[in-house]
């Protein structure tokens, strides 16, 4: 799994008993698993479907430094089904895992369209491939 | 289920693409699941330990009036576990369901605490045997 | 009166003291009372036009559970009056009052529009006579 | 009255409507009244006790600059009253007036504290005068 | 140089060490250079296009009251160049100096559009002079 | 250059033109500038010192995923300095440079303290070690 997005956790992120709010995680994990679709699918219009089972194992507090890992499970016809992990940056103690996140691809009308993408590409490559 | 809190979809609620952003939602199910939990256990030391999955049924837009159900499904030893729907208020369409948040009770050090609650309670009822 | 919004006073609501900011607390009510005459107005375009003399009775603290009720004063022909009482949902103790609230009904262009509502409905009694 | 505060009226301002969202601008005032307060009183404790009526005279859209002017009604022994007009920067259109917010002076204990001041100081002079 | 803004530091405002969090003072200099450049032009269509060296000389914590002021370096053919301080009200430390922050003025499509201003204009003026 | 946390442009970070705010940008660089050089230095006490010459290349837009990247320009005896870009993460198109971003390493008295620091480390290098 790759890790990308890093978050510190500020005062404004906190649930009254001082640790990580539960649902500013939530936000970032959505927010990273909506761009990540994004980048893969080469749509912008893309939405939440479905999150399966989400484990929270360890806690986060004021000052610490988490990161957010997306990996692809599989590609789907107009869907893309995602995993994450959410870990402790310095320690690497796990704090949250989802094991399906599952993102329509849409068209305008707000309608699942197929996206055509059977494996992860890089952003790399394709701005590559385009100058040839 | 009894639905309490409302929401009002408002610009800084939304995705870039002009509906509810599936984050804040999450963030506001976790802080009414929180609360729920708290009254409940009259404890204010209680974190989401687990959210089953969560299904996406329908949307909302800028504008909307979103309520928020809870409703107890048991009462573990040092938990609580809850499902919850969103629905637009307007139309009753619903937007999303969990069949169960477990909120834990924790002592001072956070470690899990037994809470002695069997059954759903009220504050108004507390409140009056108080007065006796 | 009846209570329905719930908020938990998370680290992001205070001042500097550690106490709720009022103007976070004015805001949540404002929300409120926007909603709320959408819902009986049955429309989206709803201004706040007055808010009589608001009296801060006591104040709440992180972590507290405040809940806001509001209320019909009364239906004017293109407004509705209302009026709103926060409390701490444990305690019931009174944190804020406010006697009228003053919400007009818009059209289109911005101007006061009737609304041709007298008196309280419930969503539910509108969906239930809409599916006769 | 003097103005000082000024506020670009941005998307995360706005109501669903797209005019600038009532919540948020009672909560600029509330924030400017405390912070005059403070200065005048030179006690950072201070809490807004009473806010009297609140005329809605026009509406800001986004892109608006508002500034927002306050002025000394009187010194109580241990509160401050203050009058607040809000304002488009551009045209000067009256955006709402409040004729009264009573700010009260608090001890570290939360008790209302006599704080002897009896006009508007500047904490230009204050400071000229630390320094002979 | 004049100072306007001011900001009361509320605990959504630090970082985790309990101080301002200087992102957060940066997004208010900017808001700052942003619409004083937008009541000078006249024109609400205004972006940040350049920022010098930026000295942080000294913090600010929770309760404290900062005053950030603008000052007009010169006018450009499509721009305007301001400098920027923020301090400390109370004491009138300085938290921060910028000498150089050049806003260009846009048309529709986003060009560069000359904006025929030389001189500081108090909108006062402005307004008098269009009731002549 | 290593690029690693990555944002969604969503209203709420717009400005009232509709292009990303400058002053949301810049706290998005530097909070990721403080959580990298808490990483690196191994102290969560970093404050950002001075920040140089800001250039805003290009905007972004909503709906647009900007990716940030900092690397390590030297480290100090008790600073290291870093330097960032901001790039849209589909288009590779650059949106901001900055050259020397000075992160100060402090003791628990908010005095610098030499770090001892020569080269950059990778969290997983250390954990390893710490596991021989």
């Amino acid at each position: 799994m790759r890790f990308h997005t890093r978050k510190w956790v500020k005062p404004e992120d906190l649930n009254p008993n001082g640790t990580l709010f539960g649902g500013r995680l939530l936000a970032w994990i959505d927010e990273e698993a909506a761009l990540y679709a994004i980048i893969q699918l080469e749509n912008p219009k893309v939405v939440t479907k479905f999150i399966s089972e989400i484990d929270f194992k360890s806690s986060a507090k004021k000052g610490d430094i988490v990161e957010i890992g997306i990996e692809v499970v599989k590609f789907g016809r107009s869907s893309i089904t995602l995993k994450s992990e959410v870990r402790n940056k310095m320690t690497r103690e796990t704090i949250l895992t989802v094991d399906n996140i599952v993102m329509v691809n849409l068209d305008k009308n707000g309608n699942a369209l197929p996206h055509g993408k059977q494996e992860i590409e890089f952003v790399k490559d394709r701005l590559d491939s385009d100058e040839d």
